[in-house]
């Protein structure tokens, strides 16, 4: 496959911007691997992200719909969140946030993919997991800040919602289109 | 499917903290549609981005290989960019960027997918299209900041690289999935 010797940037000067909870920006002058030097390169630095594909015991999808600010727009997507300081892994995560967010816990759970969103401009992965056979066992605990309703979708209304190209955040689509695929479902 | 009726966010203040070419991002004071008050919202501002899945009249895969100083890693990815001034529209970009970093022009051109890298954060769309057929009509012609190099796959060599989860960049991965899934090449 042609697989190149993999050669990291030179970073030749970095600071911090900005050091918010929600924007932390690192500027940087870096030679790339081919001599080329970028005066200004910008970093966004994120914890890692995790979302869950959950399926219940009679086989509906558990998606949420939520307002998403950068677009200005709310669509179907899954429940997901954040990687925080207090959780043991990745999968602690998700299924934190799986129950926070919709109340379902239980189930089997295993791993799907890793992603980068945006692996130019963000330096953190997006995990998703896959949770089969989860059932409601509390209600939802969400903060603030959160806006979502719960939605139970049969797998019907998954394909249509992909085939419409209306699940349009890509990790979350990559997740289903690969799950799908692999399980014979499309 | 339950779609409930679409409310936006309210704007109580919005500045910008940065405007610069690679980096613009706006600082705004929200009101949710729950009536919680967000009131440092950080809204990263770009313009569209484009990628090409695109496949040779020999059934080949063109792919590149780019170090990314987000996640410090090369990976295998399609060839893509920005969506400049100059652009008649997406399409016209991915035909621009396609022939820029690879070479390859011509071919049947159809969209395939509209995605959002991440709508919480970014205000922008990536728009994916699907190039058959396409040729090898020119040399590269990299600007200085591209360093990147091209590669001819086999579908076998997608398919290893997707299923190792070592095409990591959801927007495209999301993208081959799909056209895989479609066009019953799994």
């Amino acid at each position: 496959m042609d697989k190149k010797q993999e050669i990291k940037a030179e970073v030749l000067s970095s600071r911090y911007l900005f050091k918010e909870p929600w924007l932390t920006v690192r500027e940087e002058a870096i030679r790339l691997p081919n001599g080329a030097e970028v005066p200004r390169y910008y970093v966004l630095e994120y914890p890692d992200w995790v979302n869950v594909l959950a399926i219940t015991k009679d086989k509906k999808f558990v998606m949420i719909r939520q307002y998403r600010h950068g677009i200005r727009e709310e669509h179907f997507e899954f429940c997901g969140g954040v990687v925080d300081a207090g959780d043991a892994s990745p999968l602690a995560a998700a299924k934190r946030e799986l129950l926070e967010e919709t109340g379902y816990g239980n189930g089997r759970w295993t791993f799907n993919l890793r992603m980068s969103a945006n692996p130019s401009t963000t330096n953190n992965w997006t995990y998703n997991f896959i949770a089969e056979d989860v059932e409601l066992v509390s209600g939802q605990c969400l903060d603030g800040g959160e806006c979502l309703t719960v939605h139970l979708l049969e797998l019907d209304e998954i394909k249509s919602l992909l085939a419409a190209n209306e699940i349009v955040q890509s990790v979350h689509a990559c997740a289903l289109w690969k799950y799908l695929a692999e399980n014979h479902l499309l």
